[in-house]
């Protein structure tokens, strides 16, 4: 049990409302503030990525007896459809058990949760911004505008869920030995929109996750539930194929045309999508520590930014909440100890994701459209499924299994050395699937 | 010949200073903002390492012709004194021909470079804290505090010469696209102090940079121009021989007769000092852009803060000027072209020495004390002498030449890769400096 303590979350997001429901079940008092208005009276669009939810978040969500009502609105994706060229498209099941992922539109999940963090007694405040936040008191501060005047608000503990441009943290990197670092990808990205069919079915298969994988740049698609799917187009902000590149109707029409022609059907409104919707930017974003005694904390992006390429910005997220419940459990009413311990056991494995998901776009964008990876996957697969208990592919391991992602992408680099030189035998596009090779990678493996 | 502009600095540190020597050269009118009290009218100790000035900074102060005043502040150092143990020192000279570096304290170093601005016709405006810059139109906001009222003034052009925790800095950083690190060592310092004989001169050879070498911690001093010397402990702030574990006079008593006998008749005020002054963080920040089209810029620790282990933080802030003068010359009144040239050009090198200064703190904390790196080092200064055209050590080539730091950090590598090979030869210790050897490091170089 833990004493109950008043308690603010900055954010309402996706993290900052189940972390809510969290602590209001541990009988605290729980103010959710945010800078936006309620996402509920909004209309959400043209700036967002569809979210996966795979089975950290899963877990996050079912051990608090929601996975019912979020999965209701997700839709299982079990492969990859590789749209390699006008007709072809090559399928890639996740796993060999029907294992899935579910798409779910952000909007929707976002609205859902804080409705769902409503009813369990957590007290939202919209269009309050918090600009600031004392870490020896958890005092915030909260005004119109950053220079103008603010009131302050006194709680017990005050978690930052206030994403990746944190200002709980922004106060936090003011200390000494407080470690930062933000990196900009030059891989930007802009929302486009496959609509429904007139009957509201979906124009091309919704179980799978799209890719139209060229190279340093690709289109993705993820359904939704109404029969449309959201579309992501990533690209370099300059340079070649990228988005300074494509500055008329003429120069996107020629582009699409010439890249992702079986988009052409599908994609009615490009011209009017793109040159209306923003160019969004892509950061990974690193901290440490992320509490201060027992006062301050951060989760989720706030902590650590990703990009989004191995669709786990919110499992990790969540995942902090299940770490962060496992030491309330542990400490009960010993904060320091228990954000002391939170951060310690979470940090690495923030780092993991961050590096997988970085390396991820390479892998989605140009290696799914290259033969020898395509092979590799399918050796490790075959040799996977031979000896389940000698191989689980890293994509499974990161994405299906509760694996620490520091174990995970540490396990995947000491596999990927293996496959590295059962690549480099001799013919091994012939004798992929041999007793050779298989006894090689036992041998390997030892 | 450039067309007079408006420029603001923001800093009168060495670099801000001595920038605005050179603006005002080329005719521009240069105030020079700074929320410090003038420096020549304070008490400037306690909180200092001794600064090292080399040839890069000394090419910067010849250039314009200040060389000469600076130096004669300056004391000549010309090798390494290591006490290894209560009366044994090690000494190494840096260079074969007598090249020396200078030990410069800072505070008189910065009062004089305030001067000579001054003298130059710089205007310096005192107790003005810049708080905000605007990145469309250089104007800068000034005020009290951080929350209270700001005036503006306005400029063509702003510099953000204000060191490491950069307000100017600060807010390029809310960019999107702006990629930016601190990250802490967990060495901090603390400045000590050995005062002249009675008549002036100096207790130990002031000619030397005295280091008591002792693993994770060491012990530094450079001498001063009135006799005495600035002492720096360098220490883990936590663990075992740690700023933590230092609390009491006794613990601190015993932990100098243990680690640093020879310095007791040196060091008389040791526990006056300790407990009085501040322990400090060494932070290494690295970012980028260090522009805004042809408004603003940063430069120096503002734009590259490092670790002080090679002696290279002033000088490589100097250099940035030679790399702005050289850019001037080449662009004149094309600003936008000037600062984007002079920021990519000098990206590679500042980050170079970056890394050179963290690695330092190893060398000379741990190896200078190893009797393999002190082989290890004979043996290269043995070949280097006897080929001076095939081989320049990794130190004379960041401190006593002027090519770029990236080239030095690279050929560095490559010679130590060679070195690792050589010390891994049979009975090396024996025959070092034989004819095998040379022809080894030969064919290696080839």
């Amino acid at each position: 049990m833990q004493t109950p303590k008043k308690i603010a979350i900055v954010g309402s997001g996706l993290v900052g409302s189940l972390l809510g429901i969290y602590l209001k079940k541990r009988g605290h008092t729980v103010h959710v503030y945010d800078r936006s208005p309620d996402i509920r009276k909004i209309n959400f669009s043209g700036r967002s990525i569809n979210l996966v939810l795979s089975n950290r978040g899963i877990k996050t969500l079912q051990d608090i007896g929601l996975e019912k009502e979020v999965l209701a609105i997700g839709i299982p994706v079990d492969r990859r459809a590789i749209h390699v060229g006008q007709d072809t498209v090559n399928e890639q099941l996740y796993g060999k058990n029907g294992e899935v992922i579910y798409s779910i539109s952000r909007g929707l999940l976002n609205k859902k949760m804080v409705d769902l963090a409503e009813k369990a007694g957590v007290e939202f405040f919209f269009e309050e911004k918090v600009w600031d936040v004392d870490l020896t008191t958890a005092t915030i501060s909260i005004g119109e505008t950053e220079r103008g005047e603010w009131i302050t608000k006194d709680y017990d503990l005050t978690f930052g869920a206030d994403g990746a441009f944190s200002r709980i943290r922004h106060r936090m990197q003011r200390q000494s030995m407080f470690n930062y670092s933000q990196e900009f990808l030059n891989i930007g990205y802009k929302e486009l929109h496959i609509p429904a069919n007139a009957d509201g079915t979906h124009k091309i298969n919704k179980n799978s996750l799209h890719i139209w994988p060229r190279g340093n740049f690709m289109l993705m698609a993820l359904a939704n539930l109404d029969g449309s799917f959201t579309c992501t187009l990533f690209m370099p902000h300059d340079g070649e194929n990228s988005f300074a590149s494509l500055k008329t109707t003429e120069q996107l029409v020629a582009f699409f045309a010439k890249n992702f022609p079986d988009t052409k059907e599908v994609i009615p409104d490009l011209v009017e999508d793109f040159f209306k919707n923003p160019t969004s930017y892509l950061v990974t974003m690193k901290c440490f520590p992320w509490t201060f005694s027992d006062k301050v904390a951060l989760i989720g992006d706030a902590s650590h930014a990703i990009v989004p390429f191995y669709g786990h910005g919110m499992n990790s997220g969540f995942e902090d909440i299940t770490v962060l419940e496992e030491m309330m459990e542990k400490y009960g009413d010993d904060w320091a100890n228990l954000l002391n311990d939170y951060e310690n056991s979470r940090k690495p494995n923030a780092d993991a994701i961050a590096e997988l998901s970085y390396r991820n776009f390479t892998e989605m964008s140009a290696k799914t459209a290259d033969a020898k990876f395509l092979l590799q996957k399918k050796i490790e697969k075959w040799f996977s499924d031979k000896h389940p208990d000698k191989w689980m592919p890293l994509y499974s391991r990161v994405t299906f299994s509760l694996q620490p992602y520091s174990e995970a992408l540490a396990i995947g680099d000491f596999q990927n050395k293996i496959m590295e030189e059962v690549m480099q035998m001799e013919n091994i596009e012939e004798k992929w699937n041999s007793e050779e090779v298989e006894n090689k990678i036992i041998d390997l493996l030892k």
